[in-house]
C-alpha cells in the first residue's frame, strides 16, 4: 500500500485530523453560544453532525499520535477501509448539515431580512459557525479522497 | 483498467447515467411548476444545480451511447480522470443544493408553520423536487466513486 498525504499513520495525516477535530468543535462552540440558534433545526443538527465528526476525527487523532509515537503500521486493508467508510459518512453528512444551515442562513439574511429584525438572533455568529463547518467538511473530504485513493491502489 | 459496473462505456454505465439525468429534470420540473418557489434562494440555486446536473449526464449519457453504438473504448486516463472532476464538482453542488433546500423545507414545516398558513406556498411539490434532487444526488455520487476508484485502481 502506498504511502500518500495525509494517509494514516503519517504527521500529515495527524494534521489533517486535528484541522477537522478544531475546526469541527469550534463550529460547536460558536454556534451553541449564538443566540436562537435553538429554535431551528438546522443549526441544532449542525451541532449533532460536528459532534460526530469531532469525536471520529479525535478517534483517529489519537490512532495516529499512537502509530507515531510506537512506529504502528495502520496501512492494512482492514483498517483503511473502516477508515474510508467512516470517513465518507462524516463527510456526507457534515456537508449536508453545513448546506442545510447555510441555506437558511440566505432565507434569513437576504431573502426575508429577519436578521436585521430579530435582535434575538446572532446572525454573525452562526454564519462563523457556518463557515468552520465548511472548513471541517473540505478537511474531512481530502482525508476521504486520500484513504479511497489508499484502498482503490492496492 | 478494469471494468466495474457503472464504468463508461458499458451498459450500466449509461444506466446511472439516464437515471441522474431523469431524477435531476423531474426535480427541476416539480420544482418550477410548484408555487411561491421563486421568494426563496435555496429552492433556486436547487433549479440551477440540477440544471448543471442534467447537462453533464445527459452529455456523458450521449458519449455511452456513441461508446457502445461504435464499439469505442473510453477507459483512458485522460477522459476517466476528467470524468472524476466533473462528476465530484456536480455531485457536491447537487448535495449541497438539496441540503440547503431540505434545511429551508424543515424550517417551514416544522420550526415556522409557515406551509400550513401560507397557502401560496405549495410545500408538497418542493418537498418531491427536493426528494428527487437526493435521489438525483445518490445516482451521481455512485458514478463519481467508481471513476476514482477506476482512476486509483490503474
Amino acid at each position: 500500500m502506498k504511502r500518500l498525504f495525509g494517509s494514516p499513520g503519517r504527521k500529515s495525516g495527524l494534521i489533517l485530523r486535528i484541522g477537522q477535530c478544531m475546526s469541527a468543535a469550534v463550529s460547536i462552540g460558536v454556534m451553541a453560544s449564538a443566540h436562537g440558534f435553538s429554535s431551528t433545526t438546522a443549526f441544532c443538527y449542525l451541532i449533532a453532525s460536528m459532534g460526530l465528526q469531532v469525536l471520529w476525527s479525535f478517534g483517529l487523532m489519537c490512532l495516529d499520535i499512537h502509530a507515531l509515537r510506537f512506529n504502528k503500521d495502520l496501512h492494512t486493508n482492514i483498517i483503511v477501509s473502516l477508515f474510508v467508510v467512516g470517513d465518507w459518512v462524516t463527510a456526507t453528512l457534515s456537508l449536508a448539515a453545513a448546506s442545510s444551515s447555510a441555506g437558511v442562513m440566505v432565507l434569513f439574511v437576504t431573502d426575508t431580512n429577519i436578521c436585521k429584525s430579530d435582535l434575538n438572533l446572532s446572525c454573525n455568529m452562526i454564519q462563523i459557525s457556518i463557515a468552520f463547518a465548511f472548513a471541517s467538511w473540505f478537511l474531512l473530504a481530502l482525508s476521504s479522497y486520500i484513504m479511497f485513493w489508499l484502498v482503490a491502489s492496492i
